[in-house]
């Protein structure tokens, strides 16, 4: 079997392991103020010329998205996104547990927009019994987002100014940061993330590493005692080198991106395919995230010797299905699913 | 001016101040240990044919809400409500705020459906990825609604039928209870109480008491160190007995529904007037708030004598509002209300 | 039986049975956006002269103590109290549960010291690990004591000078505030208070109203949004004019500190005879809580005609017990007593 | 410098990096469903003779400790620990996040007894206000403690014994259990420990693997619905499999235990030394914790050479230090240190 289901199938990218292997026996200091960390972090601060910014290195998403909102809310305030973010739908409620309302803003694409954000703020300010309702406190988005699709650099810059104007921050989950920034009809760099919004993480567990997000705090208002907050959620990593050593490599030699690239070629080869062969795409993405619906008996005979993720059936007899690549996706393999399409 | 507002805008029933009078300077024991609330669970008891449950008086409805949801629920569970309910749109997130996401359920007149809650059950348990989501753990709706609406006898019947089969207990929010079953559309009767749902209150803040609501607990398995909930949540009353005279009184000589038959009387009557004037319902509610909608300058003028709930802007050039009777309501208002329309 | 367990056994000051009466059928706008409210709070806020300050109304203690310290405290940050303070022991876990540690400082008589806060700072700060641990981030105390026992101008302004030292609030906790302030022993004024702490509460449920306490927020830096947490905290009363009702009243021809000092002069009352009568007393009080310590016969003699909280067992066969006056006590009830002594 | 501070300051097993390579380009499904994941529970079920356990595998202790415990408590409890107990001190205050306060017992030692958590569950329920305060819940306990001291069989007979006969659950953090068996003073055995508690975890961590708790939940009673608790708690690694490769390896030709001995060996030679020496030990330990107290000049002297963990100060001129041997410590760095003694 092929698997096409996500994007955390496989292990880590060679150069990993060699440099895991390689410094194994060292000793280092825990909790990631060791050497490695920090070069690590200097390496990033330099990609994104953000040189004020703060670096933490956290286990996996749901863990990094919680710590962040956790720190930006106060406890009567929720967070806006779009009803498919991540933390509305998959983190088994870990945001509400931590004491905060999700307030989903309806999205077709997975995205949200300027307006809706200033509309939402407007309808609470103007609501005669706001103080009887949660407060919406900040602004939190996928890019990609969870449906593939991407923000222009226009639209996060009218999201941000919105954020702005009603002080509240913006926060970018980039857990597949690298496959946005590496698509062709992205027109966003490194350079504009920490101008573009106060918090964003560059995800690592889906882009190459073992494991692994590096959250980038721009703001400096939003700096104080953020390690508190990853250690009482259980997020600070003993051997903190590992998170270091993983992501000093991947800012080495720019493989993170050659990795994405990788990925965002084989992806859009398979949209092509199956544009080409006259299927339906579900959602049209440009990232790693393909988003297709076939006729079920099709499905059938695919999923003998390919595994894709179940989206949902769209009429009784088809079904959309996610196809994902990634860093790892082998060529021979695509080629043998655009055969197969 | 005269207020349509809400159904908390004067004190309490003449006769409850009375007996506050009279037990002035006894000496009781606190929080709700003494005779008086003895007295008033017992009556209560005897009323809806249930003796095995228990009683508990809260001081108010969000209070009791975050109390027995908390009770109800796991940590990884959410509530199941219309996304009118009360504990979705107007407690401050106090849900969220205590660990729990509200899956609200589209409800276009305030009442939600016993295929609504098996398919939010059957859903989650198919999902693939049923452990990253929010389990569905309870059930809780508000009767009368939110726009006044009502559940009938088989309504409840199939909704606690469903919950059952689930194991998911079921809430009900009688904030407004008495309002509910003083309505000639109402088929339910007290003792129908225990018998269709785990756990509800019966409302007094909005019905004649200065302040309290009596919850009752139906099913024994949610008995059990309810009243450590109460104390963590602030809401043991020290000077208990307060609750307790004031149910006593409301339950004796039926005053409650007395005072409930009043204001329902009143409500109809405005609801007549509206309909004979050609005015359109917002929403149809046979129980104590009625929703009408106005031309914003019939509007202006009206609130230059009456105020009401301001509820939503229906279209450019008009605005719907809720208008609120109670057990305070005096016919004369009524009359002068009608005059006007 | 004549019941001197607690200070809140009876109802209320007759004034405020009247007023609420006077007012009854009145329509007013809910949760404390009434007339009433806003003479109550400026008649507090002239007795403390402190103009800018906010006046809050909340239902009880506990529920003002949540409410503030959630307000107060980020999420990494826990409360320093004495060990005996009431947030450690009888709120059921509610600061905990509202997510914080409350950091016990060992203390003999219910007081802590400048010193110790300025330890447990100092001890955080230069912990190696500090970011493994709760970082403190307020003072919270009792004035008079859990003890009965009172601080000083002087320990107030030592123990404000540390916190402002250190960026942190201090909180004072006023249960029984109008008992400390009534003291002979008491060098404090009503005008002291804004001077000497960030926020404070003025009790009502144990000093004459039925119910209620008056929280005041004297520093700017705390006053936004603070309704909210009232809310959400299920504290908000909709009926808000009876707080307003009742502090309106207790604080016109200086009503609260009249009822005060009847309940300290019974108090020193029994003092008095407990040490004429040579019995040892368990801490020495000022104020209307007496701790005494009994042969266990010579209680349960007392206890025929007489109830005490019981406090704790001191030996095998002694026992010490808290003795409470307060506004309602019957100067003929303590007679008995000292006779009985 | 050659470190001593503590049990994470290298890599893994070069067993373990060898698996992970071999493995690397594997693809596997996510989420510890996988194979590995699934052989190594079997492994670890095997060795602990519990067919019925369950075995989830977690990345860190903190993370690990916060999910049982919320797991076990209900909102009004607390969990009774050491106050020593690393939940109690250096998490952050985690568990308190969680909701839940941490009822510490004094311990000189590290350890808690069965007479403790007696006396504290008699008085809780004694207390004639018992609702006003934190119900204990559960137990927690460390195998080793922190201090490195150990449970007998007969004391952990003992203290489970006490939580039966009061239905509250047992709780045993293992970070460093293959350091407690591998000790020459330890009389329990693998196959004790599902009979002698509920839930207990094999740290992986501090005991040769790059990261990771294997969590054996023996009592069914517990065992439903825990994934969503890690998943919720950020916990659930993407790529699960890497806990289950290492754990897979740690248990396979007993490797955990080779690990864990050869530490305990180097540990003691510098436990006789000290003692040989003149030494004072802070505690007696028989594991890989050793605490001795030096003379603040020889201190220093070391310092040039080794880092340990400062522990306190236990007068002026002396200081109590922590040295850690694991499994990872080199024999020859040991015979540095006794030399240097």
């Amino acid at each position: 079997m092929i698997l096409f289901e996500c994007d955390y199938q496989e292990g880590c990218a060679p150069e990993i392991l060699s440099r895991l292997q390689a410094t194994n026996m060292e000793q280092t200091i825990g909790y990631s103020g060791d050497g490695y960390c920090e070069q690590a972090r200097q390496l990033i601060l330099r990609k994104i010329d953000a040189p004020q910014a703060h670096v933490h290195f956290l286990v996996g998403g749901t863990q990094t998205n919680t710590a962040v909102i956790q720190y930006l809310l106060r406890p009567h305030q929720g967070v806006l996104c779009a009803n498919t973010g991540h933390i509305n739908v998959h983190e088994s409620g870990a945001i509400e547990h931590n004491g905060h309302k999700v307030l989903a803003l309806p999205s077709d694409n997975g995205l949200i927009t300027a307006t809706q954000v200033r509309d939402a703020m407007e309808a609470h300010l103007h609501d005669p019994n706001y103080e009887h309702m949660v407060q919406p406190g900040m602004v939190y988005l996928s890019l990609p987002s969870e449906l593939g699709t991407l923000y222009s650099r226009q639209d996060l810059h009218d999201i941000y100014a919105v954020c702005r104007h009603y002080h509240i921050p913006l926060f970018i989950d980039g857990a597949r940061l690298g496959y946005g920034l590496a698509s062709p009809h992205c027109d966003l760099q490194w350079h504009d993330l920490p101008r573009l919004c106060d918090i964003f993480y560059i995800g690592g567990t889906k882009q190459g590493a073992l494991f692994g997000e590096a959250l980038v705090i721009c703001n400096p208002d939003y700096q104080k005692d953020f390690r508190y907050f990853i250690k009482q959620g259980g997020g600070l990593l003993a051997k903190g080198r590992l998170l270091g050593i993983q992501f000093l490599t991947l800012f080495t030699d720019d493989l993170y991106m050659r990795l994405a690239h990788h990925a965002i070629d084989e992806a859009l080869r398979i949209r092509q395919a199956l544009l080409d062969k006259g299927y339906t795409l579900y959602r049209d993405s440009p990232t790693n995230q393909q988003f297709a619906i076939f006729e079920d008996s099709k499905l059938q005979a695919l999923q003998r010797e390919f595994m894709f993720s179940f989206w949902e059936k769209t009429d009784a007899t088809h079904t959309a299905v996610r196809i994902c690549t990634s860093w790892a996706t082998r060529t021979e393999d695509v080629n043998r699913l655009i055969e197969a399409l």
